[in-house]
């Protein structure tokens, strides 16, 4: 495939650094020029158009330049742009503020705000880490997080992920977090099937506990989706499980629900499925509709007062950034959650995500390399395998998903995959069409690839 | 003083957990509410008027709701709010990196984008620590900082952080820092006068890297400023002897201008008034005007080139956060350097910067309580001492920067200072009446508490 590169594409390469990218890589797939948005379209230089399938990045929800979210900030951005947040306040957060208490579970009251998902990730460590300091658990300095889990990237948030591709190489930066095998549900060891599991793998964290308790002064999991992972889903049963664990155990719960806030398991929290409240709820991402980075840390009075006393007992959380309470997006995070209720959003994402799970399962069930499709809510994913028998992975050398990822961007499709799992997880927009052009343009990709790939062999046996 | 408390104050203090508080101060001094601003001003519910003398943590530079940047803020959200950036681009971003390697040092090419000030830090000590393991230099595992540096407070960035205040309680959390003892111009004890000083201070890090620059990866400084410490300030000939020492040790010089970029030293990056270019440069707050949070690293073709290679090495950096080149943010940006052109501030700092020090010593330099006026650009710090001929501080308990400040803010004017220190660092487009209001409010401020505080002693020794 030959392509030319634009001005704009070379401007970009010469000073550029991509995130989460070889930028070798770029060198036969150069950077698509996007020129605007809308809906769940975003148009390259050249016009072209590309169904955003993955809400670029699980940030967007009711599509690129909503027109209600683009008015409400550029009103806000001739009202009030900012304002310093250290004993200053403004309409925007307060009213986020109680409006994030209000949809939340029961008995979460603070919201401390911050910037991106790794720096709530942070704030939510440091936060447990300071309260059992402060109760006297001095010996609670470490925390227990699962087996590919992802977190964010920032030292602190990195130090509880488990995947290696992101932390192999920061090893000697990171804290020494206690690792739990998480639940596999695809691959599971027990062999249970998670519609009606027992959740034995709950057993593992149990262990760990026993042992390390009294060292432990937080379990940080992503209810309900390991995303990063590879979309890895697991029912509300084992979370149900780990709350109990941490309560017998005095150990704070920390949900990063960063990527499955705000409707993208079917629940307004993934939380909510288990019936628990968190010790602390993370929340970014969609927050703000996939406008602006600002993130909140959502936490309980019983954590609140253990730092609530006289300025000289030194026992304040003195966690700033610059930008804390940004009003601009505030107000367009106070905008998306009024959407969510005028347009009844959570009945939306039922229908949709019902009528999306009955057409992938259909097309990609019984595909010979497809090991399972799997859906919770609004997120669909496509686990590709080399043998659907064994469930034997391809190699993560041969990049397949990425191969994939090229060649539906090609049709129109951004499917950004993660290793060799696909997943549709569209803005909330999507009408039942473009969930069926979705999920089409997905199967013609995945089936090109592969005849591609039969091709070439072909070609090279005549050799 | 009794105040009463509005509705919506309330309504703050039931959610809202602020930054850098100790909340328990709010109930003397609840949170003031602000509904609008205007170039320097902010105002509150009650119409009530402040000179933002701090411009809100340092961010903003051209006064809030700026005409121009709101227009261009509002304008991008009807083109393109926001795309992922793997893979993908858009000319805001592109255009903005273009911006930034023109106006930084010679040999800065290559601009990495992230959300706020901390997550710059950890990404500039994640791509150092990660280009010396993939140079073979496995041992370069820690970083060298200054005694009462501040780079933000993820737990990467506090690590190199030396303000007791915001790391103390989370030692067992952070990483094993090198520190050295920094430049004290105020309390030199060498006795050197900072305009025509041989920097002996310089020796304390020469020693360091001698004995220890086969494990040192990085060392980081803030150029001229160390902002959060108190606004101290060092001559420019210190960073020139800092480059040196990084050369010939095989060191990279990370330079922390977060807070002091874009004009605030009185050129458009301090570390130009050394001659220097970092390895890293690491900027935030002022890049998008005080509107939204958004930072860069800059760095060179040689750190760029350690990591650029086939995706099979894995050398690529697979730092990401899901806001990464937020094209609002990227557009704000653009447009507060295009004012930075159009109406050359470069210059209106110089000629503002001249005239606020001139007023400034006058009134404060022989203050019983001052023991120190200095400046350096659009920064101007007054230092309260006890004790003029020893500069003995007061004792941190009496919190009189804090009382001071509620006093100023009575006055409607924003100060908040750091310990002891107060000062200026206001939006560039108070004018000169402005200038003289901000300092003839703040001689007030201070001179109303050492009366008071004097009278009250008077009251006690009458009883
Ligand atoms: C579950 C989870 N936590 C944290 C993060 C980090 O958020 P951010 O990228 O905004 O730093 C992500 C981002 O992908 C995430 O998916
Ligand atoms: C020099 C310096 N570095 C880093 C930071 C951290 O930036 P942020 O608050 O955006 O995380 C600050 C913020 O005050 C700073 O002054």
């Amino acid at each position: 495939m030959i392509r030319t590169i634009s001005d704009l594409q070379k401007r970009d390469l010469n000073h550029v650094w991509h995130p989460c990218s070889q930028m070798k890589d770029y060198e036969d797939f150069p950077p698509i020029v996007i020129k605007s948005g809308k809906g769940i379209y975003l148009y390259d230089e050249n016009g072209k158009q590309y169904i955003d399938a993955v809400s670029s990045w699980w940030v967007n929800l009711f599509g690129h330049c909503n027109e209600r979210i683009s008015t409400a900030l550029a009103n806000q951005a001739f009202q009030l742009e900012h304002a310093i947040f250290a004993n200053f306040t403004h309409e925007p957060a307060i009213l986020l503020a109680e409006k994030l208490v209000e949809i939340t579970p029961d008995g979460l009251s603070k919201v401390f705000f911050a910037d991106n998902g790794s720096s709530a990730i942070e704030v939510a460590l440091k936060m447990s880490f300071q309260y059992h300091m402060q109760k006297n658990k001095q010996s609670k300095k470490r925390f227990l997080a699962l087996t590919d889990a992802y977190h964010g990237e920032t030292l602190g948030a990195l130090s509880v992920g488990g995947v290696g591709l992101y932390n192999q190489v920061f090893q000697p930066l990171l804290l020494d977090t206690v690792r739990v095998q998480g639940p596999d549900c695809f691959r599971c060891p027990f062999n249970e099937k998670p519609n009606n599991c027992n959740t034995p793998c709950i057993t593992a964290v149990e262990e760990k506990l026993k042992l390390h308790h009294e060292e432990i002064a937080a379990i940080i999991i992503e209810p309900l989706i390991q995303a990063a992972a590879g979309m890895k889903m697991y029912p509300p049963s084992y979370l149900k499980k780990l709350k109990a664990l941490c309560l017998q155990y005095d150990v704070h719960l920390i949900a990063d629900e960063i990527a499955v806030g705000f409707g993208r398991t079917g629940t307004m929290f993934a939380c909510e499925q288990a019936g628990i409240t968190p010790d602390f709820m993370c929340l970014s991402k969609g927050l703000t509709g996939g406008y602006l980075p600002l993130s909140v840390v959502l936490t309980t009075d019983d954590v609140y007062e253990a730092f609530y006393d006289d300025y000289q007992t030194m026992k304040a959380f003195l966690h700033s950034h610059s930008y804390t309470g940004n009003p601009l997006a505030c107000r367009v995070a106070l905008e998306v959650l009024q959407i969510f209720e005028d347009e009844h959003y959570i009945k939306q994402i039922e229908e949709k995500s019902t009528y999306m799970k009955e057409l992938a399962s259909k097309i990609f069930q019984h595909h010979p390399y497809v090991g399972e499709y799997r859906q919770t809510g609004m997120v669909g994913a496509i686990e590709l395998v080399k043998n659907k028998e064994t469930k034997e992975p391809f190699p993560s050398e041969e990049r397949i998903g990425y191969h994939i990822y090229q060649i539906a961007l090609e049709k129109g499709l951004l499917l950004r995959p993660l290793g060799n799992t696909l997943y549709f997880m569209p803005p909330y927009v999507i009408s039942k069409k473009e969930i069926r052009i979705m999920i089409g343009l997905t199967h013609e990709s995945i089936q090109q690839y592969f005849e591609n790939v039969q091709n070439s062999k072909v070609v090279l046996e005549v050799e």
